[in-house]
């Protein structure tokens, strides 16, 4: 066989620290192969401190676009020269087109989220979400969800010094949407309870549950699991956090983030290659656990 | 098949204008491939405009390291912590080591001119040459073929306004070799036919009898191509020169430049890798022509 990069091989890649076990190499070159596309797609372990180093080194080197993960995806929203809707409203950056020199920032997290929701059978339009935490994850769902057609989005947050600006991240998607977002203290168990109440689906969108404190659980009262409540976690490894298998055990639809991982990427493909991702055979080659 | 790349594989590429033709990429990462390296070779298009920016890009990525062409070579000996002795005399760079962030730079033409002459069966150590051309590859020979151990180079230039700067090369090659270089006007047919009378090998360094003017040869007097005479040329396309051809009917032994940018590659793939290119599989499958 011979090798399949020539003279002609476009780049894209990911930025990050740490990225060498990223499946993101893995799951865009089987797809650039199996659509044949001539494209590679290559991880960069760069920090903050020479992010902005590489960007315009990438740039010249006429790479076709770039993922960012942590703790790239902040500033890279500094550097780009447009921002999606979305993008710009979290002011963070998953994904980078570059277009002649031009480069547009997107995120693509929440994009993710919702197609996973989707794929798990769920439409959520016009439904009413309660949503833990107030990162990046959580951010990137809550400013998607309220941008496809969410009625509703109750977001907990711990009340730390971020609190303020994550108010002021939920008065802009309240302002540029028609979802009505409300921002509430996590600690108020009694609010929390009426919210998720009230909610289609409550989604975890903070790391508490995740390997190797899988002990962990935001959700303490198991009166909030009734059958009809969807319940959702960002976090993939383990594949059922102890949110998730409480929430199954007592009667309760629930997804988790692995596809959610796997729907960002396909969304930066096609922002690249213009084509869709063969998700069917990423999915049986490195999403089947 | 999975894909090769992944969150491991390191970076190495190919920067000049044009380069989307190369060879390089082929050759490269089908090597990687043969010795099981995580290694990827890609081309990109960067003009000296862009070089510095290219550059420390690639230095923040964390490649291992990169080939120049054209138009760049001169430019990245500039930026370059340390060069080679070869590099450093000639003033140019064809292939970068990155240890760190400390760039070195080297020149492996001269070297892989030298390998080529060995696979043809010649070793020219102790023999004198006469060699045609100032330009970027005739100086990468020459210094490479005095470091080797040449005892007299006859450097024959057409007297334009380079020929102060080549007569500094030439003095330096003198400094700081054992080989005597001397730099004359090609011009000067007479000295010219007492030079190549005197060598063991002569060989052209121009672009003179390269496709498509396939009609020129610098050699017009046939009573220069004595039958032990060895005949060589830097151009490979085509495969034989007039000069070759001219050479090879007056019963000259002649070896073109196809193999010089074989060993042009794989010096500098031991330089990034530590490990031997599989020369004989790269030929089987990219110098068969």
């Amino acid at each position: 066989m011979k090798s399949r990069i020539t003279g002609h091989t476009v780049l894209t890649g990911l930025l990050g620290s740490p990225v060498a076990h990223s499946i993101s190499p893995m799951m865009h070159n089987e797809s650039f192969h199996q659509l044949g596309l001539d494209y590679a797609y290559l991880a960069f372990d760069v920090g903050t401190e020479n992010l902005k180093t590489a960007v315009e080194g990438l740039k010249v080197l006429g790479v076709r676009g770039f993922n960012l993960t942590m703790p790239d995806k902040n500033l890279m929203a500094e550097y780009c020269d447009k921002l999606s809707p979305a993008a710009e409203i979290i002011g963070a950056v998953n994904t980078v087109v570059n277009d002649n020199g031009i480069l547009t920032g997107h995120t693509t997290d929440g994009i993710g989220y919702m197609q996973a929701a989707k794929d798990a059978g769920f439409d959520l339009t016009g439904k009413t979400m309660t949503l833990l935490g107030g990162g990046g994850a959580a951010t990137a769902i809550c400013v998607q969800a309220a941008l496809d057609g969410l009625k509703e989005i109750h977001v907990f947050n711990i009340k730390d010094q971020f609190f303020p600006r994550l108010q002021a991240l939920v008065d802009k998607i309240n302002d540029r949407t028609n979802c009505k977002v409300t921002l509430n203290d996590l600690a108020d168990t009694s609010a929390l309870k009426t919210a998720v109440g009230n909610s289609h689906i409550l989604t975890n969108g903070t790391s508490v549950g995740m390997s190797p404190n899988t002990d962990g659980c935001l959700i303490t009262d198991m009166s909030m699991f009734r059958p009809d409540l969807i319940v959702s976690d960002v976090i993939y490894n383990p594949e059922e956090t102890k949110l998730l298998r409480l929430a199954r055990e007592h009667g309760c639809r629930t997804f988790n983030g692995l596809y959610m991982l796997l729907y960002q990427g396909a969304a930066a493909f096609t922002l690249w290659t213009g084509k869709e991702m063969p998700v069917d055979i990423i999915k049986e080659k490195y999403f089947n656990r």
